[in-house]
C-alpha cells in the first residue's frame, strides 16, 4: 500500500536493532485517516473469506483491527495482556514473547466472546517474528473456532514470522513488507 | 444517545460494588458499528471546540477516541501506560488511581506528540472517579497545552468525577448517564 510505505519513509524511524519506530502515525499518535485507509484495504483483501470476527492483541493492534471492522461489519475481540475484574475467572489464556517489551505477556481472551464454529480474521499492528500471532491462533483454535486469515500493517519480512505461518495455509497479508533495515536504512521487498 | 443506552440495558452487567460490565461491546468485544455511531456523536458535539488533537489512555479509550477521530479528522494520541523501547528517555509522566485494577497506574506520553499550545479534546470510554480523566489533564497542562474538551462514552454520575473537573469550565459530554446501580438495576440519569 503505497500511502502507507510513504508514511514510513517519512516519517518512521529505524532505531537499529531491527525496530522500526512508527510512534507518529500507528503506535502512540494514531493517524485516523491513514488508519482509516489501512482497515478499508484490509477489509478489501479479506472481503471473501468468510470471517465472522476479528481478534487482535491489545495494545496497538486495537486501532488497526477496528478500521478493519468497521469496514467489514465484523466484531473485534482484544486480546487482554491484563485480566480485568469485568472478567470471568475461567478465560482462555497463553503466553508469547513480547520483543518491544523483553518479557513474556499473557494473551487473555473470554470465552464469552470466542467461542466455538468461528471463522477468526487476525488484525495486528506489525507480523515480525510472529510469536503475538501465533499467541491468537493458539487462542483461536483452543476455542474450537478456525483461522481463516492474517493481516497486518508492517511486516518485517527478515523475521521471519511469515514462514512459520504458512503452515495454516490461509491468506496472510500486509500492507507493507519491510525487507531490511540495515545501515540507518529502510527498504520495502 | 439512545442507542448507546439501549445496549447497555440489553447486554450490560451490573456486577455490583458500582462495576458496570459492558466487555460485549465496548471493552474487550468492541461492536464496530456502535462505536462508530459514538464517535460520530462526540465529533458532532465537540465540533466547534477548535480542538487540534484528542487524547485518550490505552487501553479501553483507543477505541473511542479513534472513532472521534476519524469523523473530526484530528490525529489522536493514547498515552501508554507502560514506556515502550519506542519511546524517548524524556517522558511527560503522571500516576491516576485505576479502580479496575486496584492500583495506581502511570500515564505516560512522548513530548514528540504532546507538544505546546495545543487545543486538547479528551476522549474515554468511562468518567467514573474521574482519576485518570485528571491524569490526561495534568499531561496536557505539563505540556503547555489547554483542555478544551471531555467526552466519554457512559458517565457514572454517582462517583463524582464531573464535579471534581467542571473547575476547568469546559464542556463535559457523556453519551450515556448512569445514576445508578444499586439494587441489580442500570438506572440512567
Amino acid at each position: 500500500m503505497k500511502e502507507l510505505e510513504q508514511r514510513i519513509l517519512s516519517e518512521g524511524k529505524n532505531l537499529g536493532n531491527g525496530i522500526l519506530k512508527v510512534d507518529g502515525f500507528i503506535n502512540h499518535q494514531v493517524d485516523p485517516m491513514l488508519m482509516n485507509a489501512c482497515g478499508r484495504e484490509l477489509a478489501q483483501a479479506f472481503a471473501g473469506i468468510g470471517a465472522t470476527k476479528i481478534l487482535t492483541a491489545e495494545i496497538s493492534g486495537i486501532a488497526p483491527a477496528l478500521a478493519t471492522a468497521m469496514h467489514l461489519g465484523l466484531p473485534v475481540v482484544y486480546a487482554r495482556k491484563t485480566k480485568p475484574i469485568t472478567m470471568p475467572d475461567q478465560v482462555y489464556l497463553t503466553l508469547a514473547p513480547s520483543h518491544t517489551k523483553g518479557r513474556m505477556v499473557e494473551l487473555i481472551v473470554s470465552p464469552e466472546y470466542l467461542g466455538g464454529g468461528e471463522k477468526i480474521l487476525i488484525i495486528d499492528d506489525f507480523l515480525a517474528s510472529g510469536s503475538t500471532i501465533h499467541g491468537l491462533v493458539r487462542l483461536t483454535q483452543t476455542a474450537g473456532s478456525t483461522v481463516v486469515g492474517i493481516g497486518t500493517l508492517i511486516e518485517k519480512t527478515f523475521e521471519g514470522g511469515r514462514r512459520a505461518l504458512q503452515a495454516l495455509g490461509i491468506p496472510i497479508i500486509s500492507l507493507a513488507a519491510v525487507a531490511s533495515l540495515e545501515n540507518d536504512t529502510i527498504t520495502f521487498a
